[in-house]
């Protein structure tokens, strides 16, 4: 996402906050007065978004507002943290308050689970995927978010990166093996391919027509084992379906590459941050 | 939202999840080839965004897909229910199907929450509200989706209710009649006043000074019941603050006009659902 | 209307008038040519959008010319005041004068049109407020110009109040009590009730159902000073239709809350300003 | 302006009226409710964007209103006409008609005032003409508006026409002739030149140059006679500066091709036209 | 692209193309008259962009004028075959045919010049592949035109390939291997890796690393020789660097698996289309 | 083009080629390493675009990068000119380096082939025009490069000059004199008419009719000599169709006022510039 795409983002979303003006400040905030916010993390968190905290009062009041970072995205803060320090217009840290918190609580809430997920498979060589059941809008951000937590993006869109599920096979007959051979015929060739297995059967045709990497899906512990020891190391594989942080611990000396968890983005809780401002002196 | 806005919406966020092109099904699927998909909730839930999934596949690829609505938004459904029926083109089923999902689900899980809340405080008058803590770009879809929940909208957003904070009290001098002079003064003359209470001994200044509503904020049980004491009907009352469906269940009884949760927009977990799909006979 | 988006306003409203290019000036106007010019008042007015000559020069060429402002929005200046002087790039000024001079003027005719009503009604408690009756695109400014003007706001749009009017009556049965009824059951608890009257004899009903502003419309000053004695300050009070300035000095003394005039933003006539400008020396 | 950026404009417009909703008519307005809506001329006047009418609800909510227009934009109908009917749902009528009027009553206006002007102008060959002092956002809607009435339009923009003015002419030296030379040399082969003439001994200058067109302002009648004298048809003539309604029937014998009027654009009263609703038997 | 960004791209070319509108053609044609117009291939030509002829005309004036479309994108035609017919409202062909020609002559020209590189490469494995020196807005579209063409596509953007270039091999210490580790450790897993290679000495280091496929830049048919022999078919191959049909098939035989051509996308001459249209009988 | 719409036309074509991020460099590039770019000229050109260089690395990263340009639009510069440098953070140099490529390539071709086509045209009086066979979406800036080429620009598009062809002349039945009048009826009165001609026997009745212009269309040169001789300085003539530099020297004698030719910017091959990168000491 550009700079100037991040900017026009904000834009969009302040104007959904303010509407066509915050009444309580205008009518109440001297224009004059000046105050200092606190953010402080409310419990221990992973961040994720706290550059956005800059740009959101950049963008609604250009250089009448100056922020101070206290800590990195990616960092995992003890609660209590204080993470940044906005000061300047009083009116202008009311009105932007509401949209940075909620992207820095949402964003952070995301890293902080996946945070708990990639701890949850350590130690191991199995890292946690994102998907892309992500905010529509948001997408970029929560994939970053993923990344500051300590986890590992999938694909983007549908356009970076070849994968085959149940649907695409049934589409080319019912055998994966054609379709991955059509994949492979028609996706650009920097673009490698993996497909969904749902039988351990299917593995050796998938493996033969040259899936890199295959998606073993919804497979309770056992099938997933055994699957694991069909493949022995002739594709990369991800696990998916049904992951929960108590499910990682127990699979994580299975051998799997990558777990799939659409939760991180789908339905991790918002991270607890407060933004305490009080009048400058 | 006008229509119009919400086909924008939609294009913007296909845009994002396609990219330049599904390169899986581009491959794979004959574009003659049809599907049927049924939409199938996965545990309980109350829908909500229903009516999207039929404007993704019309602006996605307009009369190449048919969707036939077999519940409605607001609508309690069991698990296992089939909630919708999209029947066309494969390949657009697939191209379509993450959007739609992605906008059910989480517009169902907080349509799902809100009704859980709303529960909780039944038998009673207390309705639950939602917050400004939503999502960025989804705020209007996410309020109609706490009134599917059952739940009551708060103010859209800063201009359309004057709530008198902490901060704009502090602003005021530290009196909160003053706070509501001055908002009586400038806000526009149809909207009604609520003031952020944080000790009961400002209750009687501010409706003296003709507050409409008062937003108890982050008291434990016995000050709330304290502060409603006190207002006796005077003013309508909002408690917000840590609340959970537990403690809903709690002071249900207590005699608030209003409980607001920040969870139902911020920390809704996605409802539970799946699109189905097979090829047409 | 954030910074950000006024920017992109004028951005669009430069382009209009500019087009691919200004062919006349490019071809005669060496680039190195700086210019002075003065905005001149040419009758008496009320200044509204002297802020916008700023912006208007910033977006089209940032850095190349200065503007000082000598006067404020919201002040009436005699005829002959200079209230502003713009420098810089001779080419510039001639490129954006026309856009800062179409606003200005437009701006300052709403606000001279609002001083002369709010005038025409002093010594008094009578308000005067605009309508939705603004140019499309323009609604933020115009609502702007009528308090420099010295009038007073209503609501912004269609979402920041509940006005009940005549045809919501028919709708609901004819009753207005009945419309008032709906209207607290489902508009936001923020949000004040005006209940359009057209008859004396409507006015306890309204008023029983929990009416907080009543607008009397249409009436003659006979009828309209018979509703209110009836409404007896038990709700405030809204006059409209026909007003005109003779016809506000009339009414002053009716007691009324507030009298509402479309023509301060659909008929006020352009105030009159020029930017004359010289060759720097 | 193409259909679709027509429609655009529309949208925006409708979203600045309706905001995040129009509170009122959800609350009491029954969805299944039709209307009829008489559109009708409430004095006389000349129209201009009745078919603006018909895509506002189209643009609004596709399909489920009907217009049926009674006159055309350019015809002038008396006090009382019906020009149009809208039925449909009711609640689309009350969500449109703010918008529909806002545009018909400002253009008719225009082209009202057009046609006035034109007439006090006949018999003769003066044509009155419109200038760039236009609505920012509004101006090909506006220009269209002064063509419904009768009038002729000058250059769209600063791109199709060349108009050099006094301030031109001092940046070339203060050379009306030099300034033709330099706009002739660069600019494209299919724009005339029109040159502003401040004194009569100007003229001979401009027209040995190869201006076309003369710009007479600001003059008094007997100058503008000398100059029109002096001219003796070597060049076109444009009035401008100071024109009234009243002027028009002065000056409409001497012989002049154009007289332009920035009050036309910027300073024409409303047309008064409203849209009764009816509930549909 | 999806269909409404390509109809939002469609408008946005008209409107550069009209500008505020056709003065020529609504000065002189008739409203009711209608025309007929055949699309003709002046030489011998590959298509690409016939469908969007179609578009251009539903976009400028919906369900107003015909296109039947008597070819298709991907074939050759002979120089005099009528492709296309559009038949409807003339003045609509008129103000359509300029778009509808600009697109449908660039990326035929493309697409024919696509179809002369891949020629000259046959029979033999080697593919034709483009750039990303398209033009800027087009890539999407110019793309699709290779494809027409025969070719085939590299990556789409920045986001769905890895390729190393030797500024990237430079920033990572001169180590290609380094380099290649690099993309690995941080990539997605769904891309494969190209890496540049400059010097015969460098494959061995950068297949070791795993390397998916080498990029041979500019050199010459000696040098390529003996990289493809050093690569033996242990990665995918890769030439590019002033390639022009005439030493394409110089190079046809030696085993490479793409080569790569800028040329295609910035320098392929228009095709000749010609749009005869005639007044309707 | 203003500067900010110029932004913004870069803003999306940087996403375009960028995608949701450079992989490669994110992946290998230290944040921290500064590199020195020099813009070479491959061959003998002339240049146009070289602006935009500076522009395209300020939108994609402000303040990161610095330009220098060591050479001007318009200015023909030798094979190996160093026409700019670019210095800063060595991924942003990366990132920005395709787009601004392709700009400079693209209009530097076109400056170049105007250039060529303007010298074989001298001495002499005749000029060469571009026509409107632009690449959508870069009207302006390839209009632009013709006159940095030293070409002249014919009219913008549709609405800043009349040009009757043979279609119009169709519309008006056959007549190009009523075509004519109807244009000078209707369009507005800074625009001069321009008329093909297909038979010299059209000319007299085109000039009585009061063309100013004439476009003397796919004329063999024996016609086009013919026509100029009975023109005879009565109208000024343009000549198109098939015109090469070849023959152009051989008509530069005609006398004609200008030649268009479409290719200048339908068929321009780009100009061959580089950017070498270089790590900064």
């Amino acid at each position: 996402m550009l700079d100037c795409e991040l900017d026009a983002f904000i834009t969009r979303n302040l104007s959904e906050d303010i509407g066509p003006g915050d009444v309580t400040t205008d009518a109440i905030v001297p224009r004059s007065l000046n105050g200092k916010a606190m953010i402080k993390a409310k419990s221990k968190l992973c961040l994720s978004g706290l550059d956005l905290v800059a740009r959101v009062f950049d963008v609604l009041a250009p250089r009448t507002v100056q922020v101070r970072l206290l800590s990195n995205d990616g960092t995992v803060v003890e609660s209590g943290t204080i993470v940044g320090e906005v000061s300047g217009s009083f009116a202008t840290l009311l009105k932007g308050e509401r949209l940075a918190l909620n992207l820095l609580m949402r964003l952070s809430g995301i890293a902080t689970m996946t945070h708990a997920a990639q701890s949850a498979l350590s130690p191991g060589k199995t890292r946690v995927l994102d998907t892309r059941k992500t905010t529509p809008g948001l997408r970029w951000l929560e994939k970053r978010a993923v990344k500051h937590g300590g986890g590992t993006n999938h694909r983007h869109h549908l356009g970076d990166g070849v994968l085959i599920k149940d649907n695409h096979i049934a589409a080319a007959g019912g055998s994966c093996g054609e379709a991955i051979r059509l994949a492979k015929a028609h996706a650009h060739h920097l673009l490698k391919i993996e497909c969904e297995i749902q039988r351990v059967d299917q593995i050796d045709e998938a493996i033969a027509a040259g899936a890199h990497m295959l998606l073993l899906d919804n497979m309770d512990d056992a099938t997933l084992q055994a699957a694991i020891a069909k493949v022995a190391g002739r594709a990369q594989t991800e696990a998916s379906g049904n992951m929960t942080i108590e499910r990682l611990s127990r699979i994580k000396g299975f051998g799997l590459d990558f777990v799939s968890m659409g939760a991180l983005t789908h339905s991790a809780p918002a991270a607890d941050l407060s933004m305490k401002i009080a009048i400058a002196p």
